[in-house]
């Protein structure tokens, strides 16, 4: 079969691999539409970062490693003793791994497992990929009413959905996000999704800022413009934004959220960072403000997601900006999103195009 | 009257001012004893830092100001429309000084109004003279069995205190305290009050170490001669402290904190920071940790350190490693502190010694 394999830096290969063997407990997946994550660019433009380079605690695997993990799928095979799901089924990925060994995970919180890895990053197959098996537990069922390729933006959606959990949300609250990038969009939907008060998002790219007035957001501020510190207080009407949501991950965007939070507000950063920045505690301790950091997400989270579109609560199909087939990855997927990213929210690629789900079903 | 008087850098005079008059809703105090705060010591050391060189926003003075803000003292006179307090009783003064008009003190958190000071350091008064008058709303009755020099210890008592209530404390927590100076041998105090199972404190100093010892911690270790990150993982028994506590404020303590304590457990900074310093929120993000600043105190924290005085729970008086006279402060207390501050926990004046708090009493 023919799956994106990483090797390294500036290193993905479209090969033919041998599938999988689909044993007890597991579930065999035809993948229909995979995303494009900020993280499988930085593998490809920095890594190996993520995916192993010693053997990964859970899989075992080392690179290479197949890519791919937000993603829709056609059920096309079912171990022994499954019997959620059955063949044709549409379904969702949820890719955590995790060891169910660890502290974190005895506490229940798996998503921050101290071995933790993804399906798609880690090994253990992945999304771009004309099949792939996976463990019963990480398999989600789509409802009739959600199509496959928004299936594909339940992963991001649910690492928003999880964020938002993170802080105290009412339909009151006023809300800050800083970063308009897929995971801030996402978070916009969310919030409008619960009927969130006032949305405000602030970010640099004009097309970023037009997507999340697309998205629902109430005021979308160009921070090289004005001064989102002051603009989302005097938005806020009081002393500042209840909650702010860092999707951008930059030193500028640290400061900009402790200052801008009310006293005793919720700061949440989604980001991940790449290095040390400079901090000074006093921005948060001052005004006796919260800062807490979220990673991935709970099953809980990714069928909150679901169901809020099964709903018709989340709308996000208009983030799919592109659609490639896996021949064009490299080309038309990574390098536009390193290239041209303000110009896409997402890339998705189309792994199961051309008859290839019908047949795959065995 | 003798008052210690702050004119900047390296700069305290005591000398003869005038008493202040006592109005309506005030009270006339004679302090008694009055702690020196390591505040003091950074004004003396590198001022002005707190002390206003232009008219603080509440207070309109600025420096000279009369120094000492950790006191307590015996009432000599009410103002009209007090009936609280009477002639001769035992106080302690809470010295915060807040505009009831900004935001935070709009949403009832005082403690970090946008226009806040202190009694002692941002004008109106202070503890270091034989005669302070303070709003009736600052007074706290001082129980009998509660002597006038353990009353000069609930100041930084309230600071711990308040720090405790950030987070979420059970008798069960296991409880990592950063930095063995008097604000985090008054959090050992307080966690001790309260029956806190498991308390960890590290620090440098072999006699803060003691000290630690002497006030209940149950654990003490040297980040020199031991990973604390990883000894308190091991005390825990399971994840990591459930709570961290940074009671230093240095470089190597935030990280120590963020890195040793439990996912999704809880950092509370009671530390004042100089500058930025290097940070990466990953360290608190992938493991969904929450990191809080408090600052300063309410009166519900002071009332709750008088009552835990007054019940026994709380004893503080070995914190009291000198006292020493008010003319004697530069030398035998700001100077000894900066120059051998691992010797004590606190020096008191004693600015009502020689008969003169009896003979204030009008």
């Amino acid at each position: 079969m023919r799956a994106a394999r990483y090797y390294g830096k500036e290193d993905i290969r479209i090969e033919n691999v041998d599938e999988q063997t689909c044993g007890a407990g597991q579930v065999r997946i035809a993948p229909a539409y995979v995303g494009i994550c900020g993280t499988d660019l930085h593998e490809y433009l920095g890594g190996p970062n993520f995916a192993p380079t010693k053997p990964h605690p859970v899989t075992k695997e080392t690179i290479p490693i197949t890519l791919g993990h937000e993603f829709s799928g056609v059920v096309t095979e079912v171990g022994q003793d499954v019997s959620t799901y059955g063949v044709g089924q549409h379904v969702v990925v949820q890719p955590s791994i995790y060891c169910s060994n660890c502290e974190a995970c005895s506490a229940g919180y798996e998503n921050v497992c101290y071995n933790s890895g993804f399906i798609g990053l880690s090994g253990g197959g992945g999304g771009l990929s004309d099949s792939v098996v996976v463990p019963e537990a990480a398999v989600l069922a789509l409802p009739d009413n959600v199509s496959l390729d928004v299936g594909a933006l339940v992963e991001p959606l649910s690492v928003a959905w999880h964020a938002i959990s993170a802080a105290p949300l009412t339909e009151e609250s006023v809300v800050l996000i800083l970063g308009g990038g897929p995971i801030g969009l996402a978070v916009v939907q969310c919030l409008v999704a619960l009927n969130t008060k006032t949305i405000i998002l602030s970010e640099v790219s004009k097309s970023r800022q037009r997507f999340a007035k697309d998205f629902g957001a109430h005021h979308v501020l160009d921070p090289r413009a004005s001064d989102t510190v002051a603009v989302s207080k005097e938005l806020s009407g009081k002393d500042g934004p209840d909650i702010v949501f860092d999707c951008a991950g930059v030193p500028a965007s640290i400061t900009t959220a402790c200052s801008a939070v009310k006293a005793r507000g919720h700061v949440v950063n989604v980001a991940i960072w790449e290095r040390e920045i400079p901090f000074n505690p006093n921005t948060l301790g001052f005004r006796e403000a919260n800062y807490t950091g979220v990673l991935g997400y709970q099953r809980k989270d990714v069928q909150g997601v679901i169901d809020q579109l099964a709903a018709g609560k989340l709308k996000p199909s208009k983030m799919i900006t592109s659609k490639i087939q896996l021949e064009d990855l490299v080309e038309g997927g990574i390098k536009a999103l390193i290239h041209d990213k303000e110009s896409h929210v997402k890339i998705l690629v189309e792994v199961g195009g051309m008859g290839r789900v019908d047949s795959a079903i065995r």
